[in-house]
């Protein structure tokens, strides 16, 4: 008999390649100073948490009750607050029974993929992703599938993606704004994926869902709202978290919404309720699940990240970097100047820079860069990017 | 192909025994008044949030930084200061890389049995025992195994449970104070156990863990700290919350904590964190995990708990109720007057009284009564249980 489960084992020992690079970061900036270190490594976000937030957990935090238990999908209240703000967007026709709060995207996912998929089941995602949902949907017994990207614009290329899926497909999971590309998906994309989806879940017999990752969607610099995915295809999940548009992503508070129009909607819901007990997940953090309802409507400072985005996207373009264009998010995704990523970014940490290669994200001869730190560190870290570029 | 997952459908959409009650409480309340009824359903503990909370909530939430991630595992400088409380307290030899910080004891229970276990292990639970450790161990693909209670002091049937364990077995998990029974586990049944499962790892030439449920750990009448597992057994992990002991079960914030004399202690820990990651858990709440850090060594006010359980031990006896001593937790074990544990439940619904048959606990036969309430409550709900008596 194994002591131990090795698969966990393997999963906690073997460090994530954006952890290794934040560590070395930590090193280099201990030899060398703060100032020699631009570790664009870590999407955590460098916009000040919003006064509303603060002023909310200031006048929740001592009320009474406000620590216990609330029900396990959340509390009654809170969901309906969330669900009449999505309403007031996106007319989406949710009620307080569509949500379930969470504790973060991670929680969103782990549980979606539990409810829906069972033993042998497939997911099916677009490249570029985040290396973490191949975990989550293992987790859940279900096999993981990527498709590749379209490299023209960084959408999904849907002949592969059709090709893809099979009558063992039970959900697509999208994220745009993407992690780690930047790309927000054009209408035009939902309405080609959602009419696939429609004729294989016709063909086959059974819904195919769109688990929809939806932690940037506050994130846009276009200025309009995103579409709101379950308006163009009914099987859909969101799964929300607040940690990057509240500048949160300690505090674990998110939701999962399903569409009122799902097929076996209720019982899609109930197997949410029921895998959030299975994994332990019941009732979100309270003081938070308040905090986020009353803070609904508060936008993030999209100004500061634009500022960077901006910055960064010209200068890296005029040194000859080939440049993703990023309209969400807080990522610039770059072709590698030689082939091999990695070995880019071994380059690049010589000159202080971090950058995380795309191969774990499902594209290699990328580098993703978190431009969620100040204006400044974008600012001293150009030379850097200039030298690697003559190399 | 299923829609969803059925298992995840089952456990969602069969409400729990106590919750249902809860529920009923809510529309007998709503007809007939608060007045009318004697919740004691559920474990939300009555006593309020020790000032010190409010204050270490209040002093911390709006630090730069302190809703940022946090390592996965916990912040370190967090992990550093429960582990010396705990040593100071017991002598562990804990280090912070001992400790998980995890959202609550639901999540340390369900990352442990998943670090720990490969499908067809087995996990042994002595009765009385929370419903939902079945459903986290079976979550984890390990199989639940009850093994019966001697019933003259609710101490583990030693024989039996000696008997349960197999080649297959991976852990025993144990909770003292004990949730429902009240009943804290002797030294002696400490050192019992220990010497069985020492033999019995040896005998099967591999480590059976205990894994200590503990989040009542603080809530003991005798007035003296409790032994501390790991101490008597070197292959033990400790799941702690702070639901209990702080008041703020909404919260979700506790530990596991590895023994660091267990045998491959390093690669259990990697499990551990491969299994938060796998579970959607790296990162609890962050500024929860500050409060916790510093509010490691305050304790609850027992005294209202033991004034509760004062008088309902001593009326209830009185009146020729057979109830089991409690020496912990809030919860109260009484033998149903009648054989049929649910129909005394009914019966005593009619009343207002709101009791848990024991069934679901692993103790047909028993009903649960949670005095988590009001003092008042407790006065004011005696003549219904005099009525109910004289049935």
């Amino acid at each position: 008999m194994q002591n131990y489960n090795e698969e966990m084992y393997g999963l906690g020992s073997r460090r994530s390649e954006i952890r290794e690079l934040f560590e070395y970061g930590r090193q280099l900036a201990a030899e060398k100073g703060a100032d020699a270190v631009f570790d664009f490594s870590l999407g955590n976000p460098s916009v000040p948490v919003p006064d509303a937030v603060i002023a909310s957990l200031k006048a929740h935090h001592d009320n009474p009750g406000i620590h216990a238990y609330t029900s396990a999908q959340g509390d009654f209240e809170v969901r309906k607050k969330i669900a009449a703000s999505l309403n007031s967007r996106f007319g989406a026709g949710l009620g307080a029974d569509s949500l379930y709060m969470t504790c973060g995207a991670a929680a969103s996912l782990c549980i979606s993929f539990k409810a829906l998929c069972n033993p042998g089941d497939e997911i099916v995602v677009p490249a570029p992703f985040f290396p973490e949902y191949k975990v989550f949907a293992e987790a859940a017994g279900a096999r993981f599938v990527s498709v590749p990207f379209n490299p023209a614009d960084f959408q999904p290329d849907f002949t592969a993606l059709a090709s893809a899926i099979t009558p063992a497909t039970k959900a697509v999971v999208i994220n745009s704004p993407n992690n780690p590309s930047g790309v927000v998906y054009t209408l035009e994309t939902l309405r080609t994926l959602a009419s696939i989806l429609e004729e294989k879940s016709e063909l086959y017999g059974h819904p195919i869902f769109i688990v929809s990752d939806e932690p940037y969607r506050e994130i846009v610099y276009s200025g309009e709202e995103l579409p709101f995915v379950m308006n163009y295809y009914r099987n859909t999940l969101v799964c929300y978290s607040w940690s990057k548009c509240l500048s949160i992503p300690g505090e674990r508070i998110g939701y999962i919404a399903v569409s009122p129009r799902a097929e076996d909607e209720r019982a899609v819901y109930a197997a949410i309720c029921g895998a959030g007990r299975a994994l332990g997940y019941v009732c979100a953090p309270s003081l938070l699940q308040r905090v986020v309802a009353e803070c609904a409507d508060v936008r993030p400072d999209v100004d500061a990240y634009r500022r960077n985005r901006d910055l960064l996207y010209s200068e890296l373009c005029a040194m000859g970097y080939e440049c993703i264009p990023p309209d969400g998010a807080f990522y610039l995704f770059v072709k590698s100047p030689i082939a091999d990523a990695h070995e880019f970014s071994e380059l690049a940490k010589k000159e202080g820079l971090l950058l995380v290669p795309g191969d774990s994200f499902g594209a290699p001869g990328y580098l993703r860069i978190a431009y969620c730190v100040s204006y400044d560190t974008i600012v001293r870290s150009l030379p850097a990017f200039k030298k690697l570029k003559s190399f």
